[in-house]
């Protein structure tokens, strides 16, 4: 039997991942059984438990994931991309769909109203966006691009506000095809000002 | 035996509102069975369906209620001053937690999002809101006080995005001790700016 290399254990993983990310989204974190993980993933459930612990392992992996990709559009575009790439969906390469990505965020939300313990595990994580956030906006402020009349640290929460505004809007299925014209004036709000005269 | 009077009436709705509101925070919507209902309201199931045909209308006529306060507030003083007393938590006067509040406007989301024929029941309802935001503003902007390089429409929708995001962030636990700056510079925005020179 050939040893398991490195890529086929992160490709095993991507598609334990990917299989559950839909299953969460469709049955919510109770309803996602070992059973349905096992249909969504196309792999045993050993196979799966040989890479997440349990099934709280697995689900703070896929919300963790998410954190990462956004913190990385977060350093090279800023949070108001972030809201774009939202509403423009998600592109075909990540082969997932709008509300795959909300089931998790959703779910985050709920667990974060309902569970103290899984609050205190998400804090960390969250806050990983905020760092993202603030660098990016201290970065933009050296470049002479940002206002200098606001302190960063409530620019970082305003932008966080809004982002937290997008999801809820998504979630609730409200039509999002007016909120380009939004985005372009929160932008403009954090960037510098042009004086007249 | 005495007629009844319609303050009684009255009284009597806002008893059952009052103790509804507790329940669906409390055990959610399914959950707030008729015999919570009973129980939350001191009143029985035959008292509580005298007012209200069923759990349904209950629920409606209470999100209606907060819809309505918060019209009020938005005709008065704007969206903002919304977003600042969900901040500061209920007065006393109307002796109601915030958790009550959110409970409903949870439930709300919640409905919103799996049931489309509650959707289009509560389309009309939250166009009220909108409605207010847009007159206010509109007020405000003949008042010289509202900047004019950006639609009222987008104003609005900007407005109504960022009290998406404080009550998600309200609803999750987050802190919101860092929120009051954040609302400062969101009615500053709506405003017309002070050139220089």
């Amino acid at each position: 039997m050939p040893r398991v290399s490195q890529d086929h254990l992160d490709a095993r993983r991507r598609q334990i991942l990917d299989g559950a990310r839909s299953c969460f989204a469709r049955h919510g974190y109770e309803g996602a059984t070992v059973r349905r993980l096992e249909e969504a993933t196309g792999l045993s459930r050993g196979a799966i438990f040989h890479h997440f612990r349990d099934k709280e392992s697995l689900f703070l992996a896929l919300a963790e994931d998410d954190v990462l990709r956004m913190t990385e559009v977060v350093a090279q575009q800023g949070l108001v991309q972030v809201m774009r790439d939202l509403l423009a969906g998600p592109t075909e390469a990540e082969g997932e769909t709008p509300a795959d990505w909300l089931g998790t965020r959703l779910e985050v939300s709920r667990r974060l109203r309902t569970d103290p313990e899984f609050r205190a595990r998400w804090a960390e994580r969250s806050e990983q966006l905020t760092i993202a956030t603030r660098n990016r906006l201290l970065r933009q402020r050296e470049a002479g691009k940002l206002r200098d009349d606001v302190d960063v640290t409530v620019l970082t929460a305003f932008l966080e506000l809004v982002l937290e505004g997008v999801v809820s809007h998504l979630a609730m299925g409200l039509p999002a095809d007016d909120l380009e014209p939004v985005l372009d004036l929160v932008e403009e709000t954090v960037r510098r000002h042009r004086r007249a005269g």
